[in-house]
């Protein structure tokens, strides 16, 4: 009887620009999904799931379902903490869970939920795990995918 | 006894450019979160509830809560209407659900929600109906507040 | 012996979003790009030079030169007429100079002038007119090309 | 009798987006200016001449003046050296000089130059050196101005 293994998580620290905060100093809500994104392919880079991996195999991971809870706001200049972590799922789809933290007092500021599904390169919807995700599937239950802990600077 | 009145509503016309698509042709997800804001946008000046509106009084509308659900991809060139409904709320919170809509055929590709809270000027959260919404509260429940019905072009 | 043709014009009006503007109330100098753009992409569908004209026949129009002259700030709110002019050229480019003023007072902001090459499905450069350009180069010689005059709401 | 002092200097690498590419696979134009304000942003924090830094002495450094040649694309998942070297001027202005060019290969994609002026407290035009860009000049005379040489990942 197996375990669910732990999800997979990676931080990358981005800084809030100039030109993405409002009037208010305050970073637009919208710039998040970008952060997010950044983090995920990060995440997705190291672990063998980034764009360039789907590309290889002629899959497409459409975002189906975003969402984004914004605690507290993000400033002009705070540099921030994004967390993705890709949680394990029993059916063809990802899933990845954000926490976004201010570094130094590290606190939470926004998360955030992200649903990939899976198309065949013919446009199909993928119902089982296609061969590349299956052997890293079995990779990850195996303790044997360990993405870089540290924050990295920004993947972009 | 009052009835909870209906939505106030009020649909845009996007288009999706070029520079907004990705190497299938397809819309960055991270726009809509724009396209929202342009409709959400036009329809606070319609009725009194824009960011200048908001500026004046000096409180600030911040969201909180983002969803979105991607149904069917916007694609490169597509006409797209974007509906946002102010939802009523028994609380001080502005709450919009949105539909983008494919012009033409009219299919659902997406739908959408967005939270916002009320601050005061010294940046406490709003507890109560401040004076300015309790106004339009006010001209809604009695019928009076009707935003154009025609999809507009985009406030931006 | 013929004379130069008159520039092909068109003008859109977009309005500086609230996102778009930074601390000071200030649209950052980069939104302008998207903006000028857009009005070319909007005079282009007029005349047969949009993007989808340029797929069609499987030429690309890559910028190689841009330059921007912002004279005044565009403010949150302001709505902006940005004209678009395509400049009649002895050689196979594509050169369009901008003016960008606040509707209203009319005032002129920015000017700008981009610069497209063409380069054929496989990639060169062209050297020659392609026979799509030749055919609206007639057109337009033979005043038969008359892109609507009043300023239009942003293409997107 | 001074000689004129090299450039200030400062190399940030930043990584071409999924969702900064086009159809094509190319980075669409308008993305550029950001990565040049993010190299620029990275040299004056490390010179004293950040947004921070001007904030805090209450001027403003509006772009008054862009440009950028396009000479080779940028694909996606190019890594770029983006290098900004601000130019001893004789007058009040900052004016910057890019390059960027491909990690690996080091070839050169694009040139670019802006130009800001200096803004007082007031709004008023600076038409001598404000005294925290003197104290800089002096520093940079002397030599003892020395920017990180590194490219450093992307500030944002």
């Amino acid at each position: 009887m197996s375990e669910t293994p732990a999800p997979l998580s990676h931080t990358i620290r981005v800084t809030v620009r100039f030109g993405h905060s409002d009037l208010l100093a305050i970073a637009w809500h919208g710039h998040y999904v970008q952060w997010l994104e950044d983090a995920r392919q990060s995440l997705g880079t190291a672990i063998g799931l980034g764009y360039e991996d789907l590309i290889k195999v002629k899959f497409a991971a459409p975002i189906v379902d975003l969402k984004l809870k914004y605690k507290r706001p993000a400033k002009y200049g705070d540099k921030l903490d994004v967390r993705a972590s890709l949680i394990w799922q029993p059916v063809p789809k990802l899933v990845h869970q954000y926490e976004i933290r201010r570094a130094g007092d590290n606190e939470l500021l926004t998360t955030a939920e992200t649903t990939q599904v899976l198309l065949h390169p013919t446009g199909e919807l993928a119902l089982n795990f296609p061969p590349f995700l299956e052997a890293i599937r079995e990779k990850w239950q195996a303790g044997e995918i360990n993405p870089p802990q540290d924050p990295q600077t920004s993947w972009a």
